[in-house]
């Protein structure tokens, strides 16, 4: 049997009259509020398409917000627990406040009058249009006309007439199979697709984040903005090398290498646009437009650009605009028809996937000036506000991610995600399973934890003498085998594997490097931009951590500058946020490229500070070293259940 | 030892004083010139680049004109036999006036100030252009710029931002594998090639004509204008369909069989660019720039698109407007960088291959109402003068082009071209060669002349009656065998094969269902437009016969009407020449779109009085039922040799 939760809603127009339901384990807001005879609108059907049934969740945890919610609600409104009660479900016993519906109340995001310039969201507007024609083949001899002059006639005027062959090649049956009627597709007002019928309910698109570790993509219903399937697992290039550096020169100065690392990006592409579609019953030929982003070593290898030179000073890229092949061009079989948008680079260590934080965190807007850290295998980091921004890169390696980490893996089930340490080692497993692994949020908890209670110095050494003051339990967890000491978070007994789940001194070296890294980078632009940590109005961490990292852990660790935690906010994979915001509005895809041209790099390498910065920044944080929280820790968002996770 | 013929020069200038002097088979009348002591120039080297050797012949048979002479001194001047005397091979005894250069002596056509509306010529301007670049590859590391960047900014700004994958792949090496040094292509202002170093001196381009029964095509310089070889063959496609209807029923409603004919067409065409660049010395990748016309079939095989409702009433066209497609997209591997331009179409029987002829007879300028035919496996008719031109379209078959004839062969070595006959027959073979076959030029005389002689009767019926009358020699050559009668033209024991070539009463079936076609269609046009014999002012016949065919025959079998032969000219393959001309020059290209909008197309099939003209124009014309000639025989152009021959 499912379990319950208890779910209170407040009234605040009736003097915080409250109303109490338990729900099922899947259930969403809505219907708890149904449940509660409360009679919550929900104007588009519950498909997250208008704002009616917005609520703002006051207690307890509910998963991280759905694009729905920050196409509907706007970034602002998502931080402060604002949610759709249609798109948010009930995971734990949790308390909401139910609203009245906007000024706007029942008026459809979709419509043209929502100012795209709202700070609180935008239009959907993914240059995708469906349109439904009623042609007739050529009836006359005399004068012929030709098929497609015929289809171009019940099309808008706006459209081009120019199209590719692979349209060319379906214009006969689709003008005859239906009688006439044809469904033509538009990507800005060129016809990339022609179908017999009406499929104008069948619009979506893919958003995709490859990064060096792992690929993570949405499937998303380009008309609601809902997310139909979330999909991801591993860069299959990864056994070529397993950072950057290895894998550009895995390939340098030869193509065959590069070819064959780019089969294996597109062929994992096409698998997961296959099992996207498989898993919410849309047709593969029903994509008609996808982003994606990722570094620019990524970018490069999937468009079969020699990376050599992106690894070799002064690392620029070939190309940095933004580009848009078609899917035959790029070859990607699985969504023949789709568009397919690779976001602007800044540099050649700031790729598209860093382009696409900047989008999702509208750091380009900030009044304060804000940092952006995209922790992945190489660690980006904007530093900036309104009207000026600057980049960085630090090259942190797949730590971070879980990889080259003895008991390292991505986020999924059996991975250990938090670490609490007493007077014995408790950790949380993602699905509650039996611990197989440790994600790259348990790795930074695990090390602040360690180093919490005595059990690592600060340097990073494993305590070699005075164990026997630890309790006993934590006692027993210290393995020292041949190579080293380790440490069991997870018993041999306990563990899902035929093994203790361990960290070693060497996962703990391969962490330091990676998230000194990390920290030299944001130090550097702080330095350069003269920003001292008090003027640093707010930190965003994104990254794939296969869970959202705690906060306090990554002060502790000197992952970030020492700030009160108020000021870090955890954003998730912004980068997928990233390309699905682009996917979903032309604006925003536009206003990547925009932004690309204006932002400042700062090449850490060649900067004659950075190597005092990063042996200063290898150890961690002692004890009541933290910077004091001005007031109470400020509520982090979104614990439990994962959503898209992974990339880098 | 090479044949041995005496040139004569004329000099104007001074009082006709002539200049003779002996030149051997081969020698061009420049080399003549200066053996004979006339200093004549030749400013751009004896390429065919300026006019400065510019003659009249005035008497004797020089080839048909090359396409230099038509672009340096445009139709008007090439058909009243002005020559250029280094593009002009002696072949027989002739005379010709040297003349002073024309106003613009050494002035080469290249320069701009030539405008494009001189009536008698083009500027060649193709669209390609090749630029020299000295760029740097990226050098800071701090605000990168990226390699395509550096290239761009050494690029005109009239060229676009936006390339394809294949030009982006290109980028890293070309910028650094000759210092910096690069060759930009681009068509129409759009990069289309990237190569390091200097290769400005190499632009190429091919026109081919794709007929239903050959394929023929030309490699030019795209500079100057040169052809650097001609190239062709029987359309492999010929064994599933000799005519159009044929063709097009093995392919209907079958995406295999489509595919098929497509991979042929492909085939042959990449085979004939490597023979073509192999001959010229030329490396593939430097031909930029196809022009391919053809018949509605042949074009829309070649792009992939379905042709099953073009053989199905209306007929009608998929798509009739110009198209441009890469190599990549076509794909057409031999010529991996070449933009390939398929010119438009008029309707389903008017292909672009009228298109091509329309361009190059300049019809559509005519002051007079003039008719043109392209006479191959249909016969298009266009007829009208500027303002107005109709178009029809006549299912000819393949006889005239030498298929499904019993000794029919394309206009190769060994053809039979000419056809005399008196006390017997005496035959011209293509090549002075044992005969092997006959080509269309050959059936057509053979046909006229065997009517004349008395060996057929009007009705196309070979003698049955009366041979006794005929002289023995050619009472002998009637071969009645079980399956009809035959007629030898060539007895076995001086053929080239092991048997006579004849013409069989089958085969005088298929060559009398041909013609009536295309006379039927001539009348058709004449009928709706309400045009005389007598307001004709000219007949252009243009076609693949293998050789330039003669008009006292054509108009003896009826396959044009019974005009004066000096109104009735024959143009060669002018639909290959066309496809060179929109080569050659992109104002051209683009007149072919303009004015294919504006012919009126009349469907044969479908018009009441058709069938009666049909039958009524089997018969062949009695002797003395021709119309008098009302003055001189007009000399004719161009006899023996052939130039680039075949298509339809």
């Amino acid at each position: 049997m499912a379990d319950t939760f208890r779910v209170t809603f407040v009234d605040p127009e009736n003097d915080g009259t409250e109303r109490h339901t338990n729900v099922e384990d899947g259930k969403t807001l809505l219907d708890a509020a149904h449940a509660a005879g409360i009679a919550m609108e929900a104007t588009c059907g519950a498909r997250g398409r208008c704002r009616s049934c917005r609520v703002k969740v006051v207690s307890g945890e509910v998963p991280p917000p759905t694009i729905q919610d920050t196409v509907q609600l706007g970034h602002d409104e998502v931080r402060e627990n604002f949610r759709l009660a249609c798109q948010t479900k009930v995971i734990e016993d949790c308390v909401a406040m139910a609203l009245p519906p906007r000024s706007e109340s029942g008026h459809q995001i979709l419509a043209s009058d929502v100012s795209a310039a709202d700070a609180h969201g935008f239009v959907i507007h993914s240059g995708v249009e469906k349109h439904l024609l009623n042609a007739k083949a050529p009836v006359s001899e005399h004068n012929q006309t030709a098929d497609w002059e015929e289809v171009l006639a019940s099309l808008p005027t706006t459209v081009d007439r120019q199209i590719t062959l692979d349209v060319m090649r379906k214009i006969p049956s689709a003008l005859r199979d239906k009688g006439g009627v044809i469904t033509a597709t538009t990507f800005n007002n060129r016809v990339i697709d022609l179908e017999a019928g009406d499929s104008t309910e069948h619009l979506y698109g893919m958003a995709f984040d490859i990064g060096t570790t792992s690929i993570v993509g949405s499937l998303i219903d380009l008309t609601s903005g809902e997310c139909l399937a979330n999909v991801g697992g591993v860069n299959p290039q990864a056994v070529y090398g397993g950072d950057l550096m290895s894998r550009i020169a895995y390939a340098q100065f030869d193509e065959k290498k590069l070819a064959t690392l780019r089969a294996r990006a597109l062929n994992a592409i096409n698998d997961f646009v296959k099992e996207a579609c498989t898993e919410a019953g849309v047709l593969p030929n029903h994509v008609y437009k996808m982003v994606v982003v990722g570094n620019t070593c990524m970018h490069h290898v999937l468009l079969g650009i020699d990376v050599s030179y992106v690894g070799l000073a002064p690392y620029a890229p070939t190309v940095n605009e933004a580009i848009v092949v078609s899917a035959g061009e790029l070859p990607l079989k699985a969504a023949p028809n789709a568009q397919v948008c690779l976001l602007p680079i800044v540099a050649g260590f700031v790729g598209a996937d860093t382009m696409a934080c900047v989008l999702a965190t509208r750091i380009y807007e900030s009044e304060e000036i804000r940092a952006l850290v995209d922790i992945g295998t190489n660690g980006e980091v904007i530093m900036g506000r309104r009207g000026r921004l600057m980049a960085c890169s630090a090259p942190a390696g797949p730590a971070l991610e879980g990889a080259q980490v003895r008991h390292g893996m991505r986020g999924a089930m059996g991975a250990i995600e938090k670490v609490e340490i007493g007077d014995d080692v408790c950790c949380a497993v993602i699905g509650d399973a039996p611990a197989i692994g440790i994600c790259g949020s348990g790795l930074i908890d695990a090390c602040a934890k360690l180093v919490e209670s005595g059990i690592m110095e600060t340097s990073g050494r494993f305590l070699r003498k005075g164990r026997e003051n630890l309790p006993q339990a934590l006692q027993d967890r210290f393995l020292d085998v041949s190579g080293g000491i380790e440490f069991a978070l997870v018993d041999k007994d306990k563990s899902g594997k035929d093994e203790a789940i361990t960290v070693t001194q060497s996962d703990i070296r391969q962490i330091q490097l990676a998230k000194s890294a990390i920290f030299s980078g944001i130090a550097m632009l702080q330095k350069v931009m003269e920003v001292s940590d008090d003027d640093l109005h707010e930190l965003l961490m994104c990254g794939g951590f296969g869970n959202y990292i705690n906060v306090e852990s990554a002060v502790k660790i000197r992952l970030v500058p020492n700030l009160p935690v108020e000021k870090i906010t955890y954003a998730g994979n912004a980068a997928l946020m990233g390309a699905q915001i682009a996917l979903l509005s032309e604006d925003e895809r536009n206003r990547a490229s925009e932004l690309a041209r204006t932002i400042e790099h700062v090449g850490l390498a060649t900067h004659p500070d950075f190597q005092d910065i990063f042996v200063d920044a290898m150890s961690f944080l002692g004890n009541g070293e933290a910077a004091e929280t001005s007031a109470a820790p400020k509520r982090r968002r979104a614990g439990g259940r994962r959503a898209a996770a992974g990339g880098d």
